[in-house]
């Protein structure tokens, strides 16, 4: 029997060691154009990883930079207009890139920019339950038209598989549980801990990670997204041992993200295929 | 006897622990247009605080994002031209604003763009001794002319009480001693520790918090700045227990601010109203 | 004997701690322009040892504020077009300057830019191997022609001599071993531990406290630099001693050299002259 076409938890404990091995002895170059606000816990948490963080969005380097990059990570938090020509460039520079639409709802120009950034084929998508369901019912091709006001997962669950067919991106949704999806098959991710969100740009870390593993072994990307998404959680479970806080804890985490090892990882990352 | 009349530390202290316990229970949606160096702690300290931080500038977005905001905060520490336009727009949303004027003094253009601000009728001013000295002796309207060199806080206490009248906001003084004033009560709150003037952005984020705190409470703008003043001085008086310098400090005040109870805020919070 | 002249070990520890005491008693105010990634830990370096740091940017506010300074910290990591005046006018308002030309082989217009900041004449220079070499071989009026692909210290070294001569700025190599030159002499600082490259902006932050230093006493560049990197590179080494991974050491790292005493930097500075 072929554990591959299995895919049991300790598979995917084992998967996502050797992705992680993979970022940290080919430290990938991932450009990240992103919010003003998460530039810090982005670059030092792919620099955790093992990763060569690149903040660089001025125009005229992108033909230049951005075809050497392994991945491309474009997050819409500070929007502004001036960034927008230099977001479409380095998405459409060839290489993998990864989609954070921070905040989508936020207004309609927010949403224009992202169904327009959207169609640039991102690699993977990655929001939580309201910004999937926003982008996946305003999304024109997309088959899934009903939002529930309550934005519970399993809405947002059908959102993300309508989204990632609509789009062709590795849709995932954060959580408590976290779904990742290619709009057939869907995979959760469990591991991590609550008090991450009151740190701020943990989803924007998360993200750059996803963008760090798909730049390591682009092969696929819906393992790739939910082993970033279970490692970075981990690292947070880790954290949260030494925790008063917040604070602490991404203190903590990002330590961690650096430390862990095989045992820690095969054993205790949390993914599974959805029946 | 009506003990709101009287006002005593304990008064201040149920107070401040009403207005905090409100920021976590309602979240209210702080909409942020502040200093790229102080976006990180800004946001992590209205997270910790209980509130919902979005940084969020861009001038397509205002129309449809800042009427929805429970407060704005505004913050010139890095001013640009190409960000003003959505200063003015967010601060003339019709939602309460808190207004930061760094370093208002830097620069002739900063002290025009600064003025231009406060006409926009902010619910609060908070700046230090300097600031608010130079910005009241500037203000066309104020009756506040002569500014010491020297500085001293009863010069700032003066010029604040103009500058409260002439602007109808409510206008702190940040220092060893916070003064908070609406041009006739003036109140002091006297926690923190002088450590904390070796973080940097500390200023911005007791600011987003006052702002946080007018979001959660809009009614009393003089008590809110008071008390969002006296808990984040008290968040550094704890975080100071176990720091060994401004960047353990740092991480505990945040930690401190998240972690807050009943017993410490209602104890250890110093306001008292000026006779 | 003039120990001045001999410039031992001793020599150059007694140096470092006249130079971070003039640091803590003369506050230099240090304009910095410079990268989003950078600008929390470069504030709160600044901030630690003593400084007064300025993030300024708007080209209104240059002519009033930059001559008031003490130095200007000008890095290009996240280059964009509009902030380019700005550099310009802040490097040109006739205060010392240091330069951080990040990535600078990152695009050609990159380099450009780089180039045209170099003759604006820093008084210092600071990069890695990689960039010194860069920006040494494609400087018009250098002398250093070959480029190793390997980038080995020796070429560095060549490369910033070279660098040096042509530009008239002391140039800084950083690395394991970091050479400090003004193309006639060379100056080695070997403090520091490993894991400071896995915390993003170390460079930046090390760039900008030798603005400080050269801002608190302007009349050696070398020594400033020298300085200046062994002593950011033993706040390393005394935080690596508390830390357990790269976030506790940036936080440790800024701790001490908040801290550092007299004792500690005359005994643990490593500088010495190369013959």
């Amino acid at each position: 029997m072929d554990e591959d076409e299995v895919r049991t938890e300790a598979w995917w404990g084992r998967r996502a060691w050797v992705l992680l091995s993979a970022v940290r002895a080919r430290a990938p170059l991932v450009q990240c154009i992103t919010n003003l606000v998460s530039m810090d816990i982005v670059a030092n948490a792919l620099l955790a990883a093992g990763a060569s963080p690149a903040m660089l969005h001025c125009l005229r380097e992108v033909p230049d930079f951005s075809p050497r990059c392994d991945a491309v990570y474009i997050n819409v938090g500070t929007l502004s207009e001036d960034w927008l020509p230099s977001m479409r460039a380095a998405a459409s520079a060839g290489r993998p890139w990864v989609f954070d639409p921070v905040a989508v709802a936020a207004s309609g120009f927010r949403m224009e920019t992202c169904l327009s950034l959207l169609a640039l084929r991102p690699a993977v998508v990655r929001g939580n339950a309201s910004e999937i369901l926003a982008l996946a019912s305003s999304s024109d091709n997309s088959s899934f038209k009903g939002v529930d006001s309550s934005h519970d997962s399993s809405d947002a669950l059908q959102a993300a598989k309508a989204l990632a067919r609509s789009s062709g991106a590795v849709v995932a949704v954060s959580g408590a549980v976290d779904f990742i999806t290619d709009g057939v098959q869907v995979v959760s991710a469990s591991n991590g801990v609550p008090m991450m969100q009151k740190i701020t740009a943990t989803g924007c870390a998360v993200t750059a990670l996803i963008a760090a593993f798909v730049g390591a072994d682009p092969s696929d990307a819906l393992v790739a997204a939910a082993c970033a998404l279970a490692i970075f959680g981990l690292a947070g479970e880790i954290g949260m041992e030494s925790a008063r806080g917040p604070a602490s804890l991404r203190m903590h985490l990002i330590d961690a993200l650096y430390s862990l090892d095989e045992q820690t990882v095969t054993s205790r990352v949390k993914i599974s295929l959805l029946p």
